[in-house]
């Protein structure tokens, strides 16, 4: 076996046995096989594809590739929840104290944003003191303690996927279906959770742009899920405005507490509910009806705001302080009409380039800086009304940039569904 | 421009403009864009493929990549001849100096074989003191006063070409049409020819499988040649089986003097004659036919082996120290029969593990070792009767090995033909 009659294969478009694929990634991942030869053949995969056997035995090789999370001395069945990365999502930030205030035990591993969208470490690190490098052990222990723990992925999980995502990143194959899922799912089979809720974002401002590809890939999600036994369920969700009102780290988290608080954004709350009843339903073997009102319940009542707060506290964060940027400038509409759409991809670029993201995995972060929309798609402005606030830093803003995001629609329209169609 | 851009185009099956070719190209070669992005965007044009004019850019920026030969100091107009490589081929070695032989002058660089497939320098360095090396001057002033010069391939021609081959070779990225006429073609227009006469090889031992791929190749390669206003001819010929009988230095060096004296093999002959009358036409502007007559009376009256012997003299050779080895075992048919099939593919591979070729550029080369074929296919052989001769050197051989290259047909049958097609 060597690594060219593998890429040659690929590239005559013939499918490559569960060994062959071995050979490359584990091959890849000690050094033997070059970069330049797994760039060829992540693009051979990428132009020609996979079968699902191929992509489940890939994410299998991937996933046995490093450490896997044992979560098995946590009582309870543990759900994780996962996005496919949006522009103003903060519902992990939501959804981990909701779910752990009904009793469901939450032991979360999240990242850091990369590229136009946050990530959920990134943002709770906006609450000051709050540390998210927990050892394994104490990490058990407070979910055991008190139901819930967010830490930032730790140990060697999937070397893999991290040294192929580096390459894809830069080679122009990330657009791959088959790479996609088994780079998702060998880090979610690695995180050791019982079952796997999966938020996959569909439009322009997301990986996906059209519904048939997002379906493609969900199907494929969870074949991968079912095949390992951890039941999965994909939520395909529309990314054609930004999720929420805040783009930014403490804006998102001042968000998130609203929402927590049962006062947040409409397609906030509504997918938050969404996700979190499809979670509690399957960790408690419940209807999604009974899940949602319950769920519902702990929004108005508290209980979900308070678990928030025993989180932070445990984990050392000041909830009393979360640094938003005090330079907050309001932009008005230049007319009056109705809002078409809002660019969230560039939006997201945007707020990236203010200091809230990273362009490469060193930049440093400026947890206070953002946008707030005031006016959201559909919705009608009257010219000289706030359409937006933006919260700046150390960094240059070009309003123009941002107003660019925005088109008007001549007639007012029913919007698009949030939540288009689950697949399990 | 960006390269992920560029990459993701072509992956997407878009055209390339000359900007982002050259903005690839001329990045690789100086460092910028690296080898795995190079290997992922090569991967991407040997699955989608290039349009014709997309090939005459990459030629052309190639081309320009590095140094150019200047042989406008040599009176007459020069015809080059190259082959996508055959295995048993000395066609250049009979043609250099039965070319020249006829007054047409002969300016001649050639490279070292890699692979399954020998090369025309270390064939002439069989012959003991051979001087491959002569500087641009010397080259050039023995071919203004005997005609003929071959020397190896000298000054930085198509760095290009060098550094994406290496990457080719070991990303399974080789067989692509666009790929393999821009490589072959920026090599041709550098090396300064006024004409070139091309014999692109077919079938099971040629890198071109197929009538259909060859043609292609042979059509693109003409129009590349036209572009650049130098008329170029390709010549089709067949690759089922070794060309001639001899496979390995000295041996062809033997054989291409027997030819030399009109004393070579049928097929050897024919196709020199073949390649030779296109270049005496299209340097004396006078029919194949006329031509092809002339070059037969050189063979026959000596004059062309008087050439050879002449431009061996000149480059510092002796002619009567060809160091064949004087290890030589005879191998008998097992059983009487016709020769179906020789497969050269295979026998190029053996006769380089015997020594005669290289696996990697640094391998040393064995000039004595190789076989000479007595039967052919399409000739009757007796049970017992000699099949070929081994030439054996420091290496083990396999035999049975040898013997798997032939298999055998239960009646006669007529031969398919040498020449092909001519494409021009």
């Amino acid at each position: 076996m060597t690594i060219e009659r593998i890429i040659d294969k690929k590239r005559l478009n013939y499918r490559l046995t569960k060994e062959e694929l071995a050979f490359a990634v584990n091959g890849f991942v000690n050094g033997k096989i070059k970069d330049y030869q797994m760039s060829a053949l992540l693009m051979a995969i990428t132009i020609n594809g996979m079968t699902d056997e191929e992509t489940i035995n890939l994410t299998e090789i991937m996933l046995n590739s490093g450490d896997k999370i044992d979560l098995s001395s946590i009582n309870g069945i543990k759900v994780d929840k996962h996005s496919t990365g949006g522009v103003g999502d903060k519902t992990t930030l939501v959804l981990i104290p909701l779910v752990a205030s009904l009793g469901i035990p939450v032991a979360k591993m999240s990242g850091r944003g990369l590229g136009h969208t946050g990530g959920t470490i990134d943002k709770i690190e906006s609450i000051k003191n709050f540390n998210v490098k927990l050892n394994m052990d104490d990490f058990i222990n407070q979910v055991n303690s008190i139901g819930v723990a967010l830490v930032s992925q730790t140990g060697n999980l999937v070397p893999a996927d991290k040294k192929m995502y580096a390459l894809r990143d830069v080679t122009a194959t990330v657009e791959s279906i088959p790479l996609i899922a088994s780079s998702i799912m060998s880090k979610k089979l690695a995180s050791g959770a019982d079952k796997i809720v999966l938020d996959v974002k569909v439009g322009a401002g997301a990986l996906m742009k059209t519904y048939s590809e997002a379906k493609r890939l969900a199907e494929l999600m969870v074949k991968i899920g079912n095949h390992h036994g951890r039941e999965t369920v994909c939520v395909l969700t529309s990314m054609s405005e930004p999720l929420g009102n805040a783009i930014g780290n403490a804006l998102e988290v001042k968000e998130s507490i609203d929402t927590l608080k049962g006062k947040g954004p409409k397609d906030l709350h509504e997918l938050v509910l969404k996700l979190g009843s499809i979670m509690v339903s399957l960790a408690k073997n419940i209807s999604e009806e009974e899940a949602y009102n319950m769920l519902e319940e702990n929004l108005n009542n508290g209980k979900a705001y308070d678990k928030f707060v025993e989180l932070v506290e445990a984990q050392g964060g000041d909830i009393n302080s979360i640094e938003v940027s005090d330079k907050c400038i309001s932009i008005k509409a230049k007319k009056t009409g109705v809002i078409g759409d809002i660019n969230a991809y560039k939006m997201g670029e945007i707020v990236r380039d203010m200091g809230a993201g990273r362009l490469t995995i060193d930049d440093e972060i400026d947890h206070g800086v953002g946008i707030v929309l005031s006016k959201k798609v559909g919705d009608f402005v009257l010219e000289n009304e706030e359409l937006l606030k933006i919260y700046v830093g150390n960094k240059d803003v070009n309003v123009n940039e941002i107003l660019d995001c925005y088109s008007s629609s001549e007639h007012f329209f029913d919007k698009s569904p949030l939540i288009i169609e689950v697949i399990k």
